[in-house]
């Protein structure tokens, strides 16, 4: 039997244990947004750091300003051996609201759901389900060869769930301790049930918050209506304006530097047979309201976007006051691919409504986020192996896809560290994750240690 | 002396003694939207209808659902001669926020003003002090000539200022009783200082809510964004389409029926000199927002509008939210003039929003009020002899004007009662009615008593 048949046969065999160590895991309310569970998110960050000691690594949480980090290294020593950095967040989001679990949130429980076992817990799945996938692959490598196939350096964070203060402070001050050939994420999805996937493409984001004032009070509709601005209805008339007939973006320039998918890649997707309406219709919507002639994949990961996330202004209340306010805003996000950069979309869309403001109007802007797309290059050596491995054992080809949120580690990396990320993940798009409720499959679990055994044997090759 | 000028002189001699009237009814605290207030409400009835009685009408408080009415009468029983119904309200709005006054809002003070003494109290103007310079040109005129010129019959509402519940029914249940040859309503402002005036136009009103409905719940704008429909930008594109370039209304038949200025009240217009810009000016606005081509003060009192008076959707808290509302919504309000009918506008409107709607979206309506517009013949002969009486007390001549908001009981007495409306007042912008520190300048009080005193006489003739 070859090491790595060893390392499966273990992986499968120490299953249950797997699950009753990922069940202490569970237990422990590692809410990071709430100071009430601090202390049990340092017990968290301790709980990880003693499993990863107790198979040989050399790991302890460390201090931030705020939640811990935990670091932990196996490195063999020996020259020209690869290294890894394996990147995942022990913290958890509020269970909240209670009412809607049909369990305790922080009592894991294994039942039965309609495609197979499911564990149920807070953080089954996000991240806490997905980083033991990870440290029990090493576990059962370990059992069995002795060693790992190649240097790993564990990194889990503890505010993923709460705006990542810490984060970047301490990649800084550990830029040389951090510092891999690559890094492995595990924080996403699977293609589906059945097909896995490695992420390679991350929107970035402009988010911006547009003040539009004119009166220097609410008017009396009745006394000023049909002579005084409106606000609302300059407002209205300027996000009207964003976009054209075809739903693409009116910023002029939006889409310089924004390119066509890799012929290989789109040629990928297309085989996936990816059901739009499908997609769509699980939310209760139908036709894709995007740009015409692309895909509902291309438009929900691939390409640019622009989209109001509020607005506001004026009477919200219940029946009817006859104002005329004076002032309205929007919260207004572009969605950014490669070639984008955040501070000229940004520049373009204050430029685009100044130059719409009519006479008595001005805007106040607010910025809340700018961050350009990443990609990660879809022919890297690590990249292949990683994708030879999940073919392995899935039994069927990962696509290289596109996420169309952004995973902003994944920037800090490549920033801070100078390394590419390899986004892996088990999780399933009805995973509950946020939302009560929350569950990993268990073939999730099962077949992630699996995965990563493989993945890790592959790399070293 | 012929008997007017006797009553004009009793009216300034007896004015410190009108005031002590006055004074009296101020220091009731009849806020009609507050139920602990219920007691005072009709404490003010009462006290209304004893001054009516003092001076010889047939007056008592009549019972309603709500706070009681004031009716009283004072008759000749010759034939031939007018009979003019009176209406005000002696309920008042509430006084908050109480901080801001500088005096206590129940406790009246007359005070040095910027022009002549002021009557500072809540219901200074509005609308106690307006309903007695009625009540004292009767007095006046009773004291010197033993009777009134014409019939009288005085209706006093207790629930102006909390939506007139009982208004219709009691107008209906005693439609005999108040039937008059014309009414006179005192709630309404000088033109200016120095210039009386004469509202023959109200604007009537469409008041609608509509709301955009797409996905079953709200989404992730990473996730759907480029894909979903967003209610926010559906919404937002709607509410542009509403106006066109010239800020003309793009409702399919919306100006159907409605006529420009009479010839002659557009020259007494010209003739008024409005500034537009100061009226601008005072709220920090300049340049009329308007349909092209129309005067600011025919925007605001004799055309249709359509303002947009309230919006929401999404994420309205501080920073950033990256979703796509499952709906948005806004309170759309349109102002009506003559000849044009409030049900077609309503399902015009209605009509426009469903065809512009994109797949997977629907609307829903609700509606927050629908009435016409008023319109008084402005060639009456009780107008021209209470314009004639108003120019010797004023030495100017009050032009007919429109009203941007509506005062409902005009035609509410229009269509129950069958009897129009002369409304004249002598309240002014800066009387602060409906806010803090209210007040009613000792020069409308007195020469409010003296224009009656002239109007009742002319209306005799």
């Amino acid at each position: 039997m070859s090491h790595i048949q060893k390392a499966l046969e273990a992986a499968d065999q120490g299953l249950d244990a797997s699950l009753v160590r990922l069940f202490e895991f569970l237990r422990i309310p590692s809410i990071s947004a709430d100071s009430a569970y601090d202390g049990d998110c340092r017990k968290a960050a301790e709980w990880a750091a003693a499993a990863l000691r107790e198979i040989g690594f050399d790991a302890s949480p460390r201090k931030t300003i705020g939640h811990p980090m935990v670091v932990g290294h196996r490195r063999s020593g020996k020259p020209g051996v690869p290294h890894v950095l394996f990147y995942g967040h022990y913290d958890v989001q509020p269970p909240d609201p209670l009412a809607l679990w049909n369990t305790q949130p922080f009592e894991p429980v294994r039942v039965q759901g309609p495609h197979g076992d499911m564990i149920v817990a807070r953080g089954a799945s996000d991240d806490k389900g997905q980083v033991m996938t990870f440290i029990e692959a090493c576990r059962a490598l370990i059992a069995t060869a002795g060693e790992l196939p190649v240097d790993v350096t564990v990194f889990l964070e503890g505010e993923e769930e709460s705006a990542s203060r810490s984060l970047v402070p301490f990649l800084n001050e550990n830029k040389e301790e951090l510092k891999a050939d690559f890094c492995l994420v595990c924080d996403t999805d699977l293609w589906d049930r059945d097909t896995p996937a490695i992420t390679t493409m991350l929107r970035g984001i402009v988010y911006e918050e547009v003040i539009i004032k004119a009166a220097s009070r609410d008017l009396h509709s009745g006394m000023y209506g049909g002579a005084a601005q409106n606000p609302i209805r300059v407002l209205s008339k300027i996000l009207a304006d964003l976009h054209d007939g075809d739903g693409r973006v009116t910023l002029p320039g939006f889409y310089d530097g924004v390119k066509d998918l890799p012929a290989e890649v789109k040629a990928e997707w297309e085989a996936l047979n990816f059901d739009g309406e499908e997609f769509l219709g699980e939310v209760g919507l139908k036709v894709p309201a995007g740009e015409k002639g692309r895909s509902v994949l291309e438009q929900i990961t691939a390409r640019p976007t622009c989209d109001v996330n509020g607005i506001t202004g004026g009477y919200q209340g219940e029946g009817a006051k006859t104002v005329i306010a004076a002032q309205a805003s929007a919260k207004v996000s572009f969605r950014l691919v490669a070639g984008q950069e955040p501070a000229k979309v940004q520049a373009a869309f204050r430029q685009f409504v100044i130059e719409r403001l009519p006479a008595d109007c001005k805007a106040e802007f607010l910025s809340h986020g700018a961050s350009a797309a990443i990609a990660v290059p879809t022919n890297s050596p690590p990249l292949a192996k990683a994708r030879a491995a999940l073919a392995e054992e899935w039994g069927r080809t990962a696509p290289v896809i596109g996420a169309g949120g952004s995973i902003p580690v994944v920037g800090d990396m490549q920033r801070i560290l100078g390394i590419d990320s390899l986004l892996i993940g088990f999780a399933l798009e009805d995973d509950q994750i946020h939302s009560p409720n929350e569950k990993y499959d268990l073939r999730s679990f099962h077949k992630g240690i699996r995965s990563w055994i493989r993945i890790l044997d592959a790399l070293a090759k």
